[in-house]
């Protein structure tokens, strides 16, 4: 393990850090808040810290697969335990654990909340609130290998370790050039996304921070309604970002380098979008039989369907009060979660493409022993490994879902809440149902729940190996 | 498709079917109950068809795995479609979905029941449902195999379709008798316990009847409060004979030839039985917290922890009412499943234990790429081939268990009750949470639900490939 070229990188999270706080501290002088003056705290010692740690770059840059997975998951965790300094210095999140915890939601995208009054926060907080998850939506590190070039070539593990989905596969050949491309995608989506919103008449403020919260899939609502307290335009409009958010960053690439049939036969995508439409249809049906006029039953299924399955968690209505197929299509959803190489969390679409095309591979294989199969995606053949990642993540997926089930089973709290509490962190969604519905809030755990949550976020975020690499005692040993 | 040699052989199921019905037409005689005549009845008319098509062996007696796995799919449903008939037939059962989907409850030993009012029913056809979860627990064509030789030293497709966990081994090299030697200690344990429920003198038609359903791990009880009717005494014996039906049969085997050191070093089996006194414990100090007094709180949670463990599914008390750590635990071993080669359903142990081990490599390989790990259980490395299906019965699993959700989601019963019923279901248990828990029934459930259940049954307990293959088209392709 290069330890010294670790504390390097981290030095460089804490600049980042330091550099991103730079813009509550501009929303806290425009609304003339004195909150902002813990951003600056924070920003300076990090900065300080940082500048020590950074001063020198090691003379061995080299590192492994395994130093970039322990460095992935140690810098979400410095990113989350300095991000929250300032709710909790401020005191606006009075407890350190409720602090980390909505930090962890922030960064991972999940959107779930401890907060029983989001508009109580002071404007500069909602604003690091919604802007943590866009950063953390494409990632810090992405960030990083875009602006700083830091390390000779090794940069792809970093990338692996924090890129969503079983295949990541670098746009271009340089790593560079792909976070470049990455992070304009991001950022083009989400300026595109303000212009609608401000269109609908949302306030500038509220525009950029829902946008935020959009584009990275993560669902930080500024309102105590979460979007319940906008138009139905904005429903629309938010609801169309989901869906664009979800898909396959590779589909705007392709777009992008003019290889438009490419871009639209992309596998993942249709089947991506098949289960949108899908669950949208039969939940409309099923609300509109309940009693919602077919509009407004549309607005709000197409919405909902759009945050879970993107895993954003916003909600304009409260559906843990809709019938029981509606809310079973909605947790099911939950594991779904979008495409992979977007900001989506969950199992993902393509990983559950890789399932099905196994499983038909197996049946053909027990019907036809001697016929050879070969599992295509694109028209390209999956190479063993993916498949066998693809196998793995589920397994581990599985276990870590039991194994906090029955953590925070000791709060005794009903199955529902317990079995969607996990399932919405470890999806990086926001709300489950029952306790943590809705128009409920996370509060409802003891810490130690919470920290077992905090862990299954970012294990959530970071596709679970780097956070078990780092638990493992043995990854510590010198090679 | 060898169909000719599929159409013999189920000539074979029925005669099998007419030749165990002699046995509640005994008990009709003893206890002078005209219901017996249905079953003669059924008896006869079986046979006669059966006899027809067995009269005559086909030429060609090859068949294919694919060939093994069809005709396994479909002997499991000529015996459900048939076993019924006298249920229907008395009008005992009026409806002729619930009379199959009791029998095919009986029969893959889920002990899921459709009957509001078990004790209403006459001694024989009671005796009848207990006696079909002992034949479905080890298996039909098992019990054929062993009885009847049948084909050319293909039987092996047969057995490896029927019997659980992920590698069928043969105790011996013989197929025939390797189900000889397997029906021999089923039998000893059904005997063994018979004689101690006598010394905790239970009557001795309970106790025959409640040894079928639990060496089987069925779980149907002849009560309408299941276990909850009986002494102390005889919950402590019919949970160490479900501790003891639930290991897997190597166990009894190596005992049998004195393989001591074999026998108690199985690791299956260790994980088997740190997970279920695990369970025991955390149960029992939660519900003697909950108010229990101690013996008592024990009581219950061994004889629960066995009967969900074993998917055997009796209760002796209403677990629902249970505090909520508890009811999670009970939900979670709903998919453990007992050892392989038992008459367990669910995931089983053997599994868990191979994805454990899967899970502990991958991260080894992340930590040292170039470490070349190899999974080993007791000792011997494990084929390609068992690791491949282990993973694959994982996704197949999950990917029925979700589907099967969704489908019965239609009748909009609350999500509890719809986890817990294909839980239970596809596990081969019985009782579920909610509106299926110990003190209700699935009677709850449409007709369409119930055949989606009936599936997942047949699915769980035929270790869900034959059933699959049995819908793809191409399986009937001649090869």
């Amino acid at each position: 393990m290069n330890i010294t070229m670790i504390v390097y990188l981290l030095g460089w999270i804490l600049n980042t850090v330091a550099a991103l706080m730079l813009l509550p501290i501009s929303v806290s002088i425009y609304y003339g808040e004195g909150h902002g003056k813990y951003f600056l705290l924070c920003s300076l010692s990090m900065f300080a810290v940082g500048w020590l740690l950074t001063k020198k770059r090691p003379k061995n840059t080299r590192f492994y697969a395994k130093d970039g997975l322990v460095m992935t998951a140690l810098s979400w965790l410095l990113l989350s335990a300095t991000g929250c300094l300032p709710f909790y210095l401020s005191g606006e999140i009075p407890s350190y654990t409720n602090a980390l915890f909505e930090c962890i939601s922030g960064f991972t995208t999940t959107g779930a909340s401890i907060l029983h009054d989001v508009e109580a926060l002071s404007r500069c907080m909602m604003f690091w609130r919604c802007f943590m998850q866009w950063i953390g939506g494409m990632g810090v590190l992405v960030f990083m290998l875009a602006v700083i070039p830091l390390t000779g070539g090794q940069d792809l593990y970093l990338m692996r370790a924090e890129s969503p989905g079983p295949q990541v596969g670098k746009l271009v050949p340089k790593v560079r050039k792909t976070a470049y491309y990455l992070y304009a995608i991001y950022f083009a989506l989400t300026v595109l996304q303000i212009l609608c919103l401000l269109v609908a008449k949302m306030p500038l403020y509220d525009a950029v921070c829902t946008a935020f919260t959009t584009t990275s899939t993560g669902g930080f609502g500024i309102k105590n309604a979460s979007l319940g307290a906008y138009s139905p335009a904005i429903h629309y409009i938010v609801t169309i970002f989901l869906y664009l958010s979800g898909l396959n960053y590779n589909f705007y690439f392709f777009l992008w380098i003019h290889r438009f049939r490419d871009a639209f036969s992309i596998q993942e995508i249709k089947l991506y979008s098949l289960i949108f439409f899908g669950a949208v249809a039969v939940i409309t049906l099923d609300v509109v039989r309940f009693g919602y006029p077919l509009e407004v039953g549309f607005r709000h299924s197409a919405l909902q369907v759009g945050s879970i399955m993107t895993t954003a968690g916003f909600s304009s209505v409260n559906f843990d009060m809709w019938p029981a197929l509606s809310k079973n299509v909605i947790v099911l959803l939950m594991f779904v979660g979008g495409c992979a190489g977007s900001t989506c969390g969950g199992i993902k679409v393509s990983r559950i493409l890789i399932y099905l095309k196994t499983v038909k591979k197996e049946i053909a294989h027990l019907c036809h022993p001697r016929n050879v199969k070969i599992i295509k995606i694109d028209g390209k053949a999956l190479p063993h490994d993916v498949l066998r990642s693809a196998n793995i993540f589920l397994i581990v997926y599985v276990l870590i879902f039991t194994l906090s089930v029955l953590l925070i089973s000791v709060d005794q709290l009903d199955l529902v809440t317990n079995f969607t509490a996990v399932a919405s962190a470890l999806g990086n969604i926001g709300p489950g149902l029952s306790l943590v519905g809705p128009s409920s809030n996370f509060d409802v755990f003891s810490s130690f729940s919470k920290y077992v949550l905090m862990f299954d976020m970012l294990a959530g975020r970071l596709e679970l190996f780097p956070m078990l690499v780092l638990f493992t005692p043995t990854a510590w040993k010198k090679q």
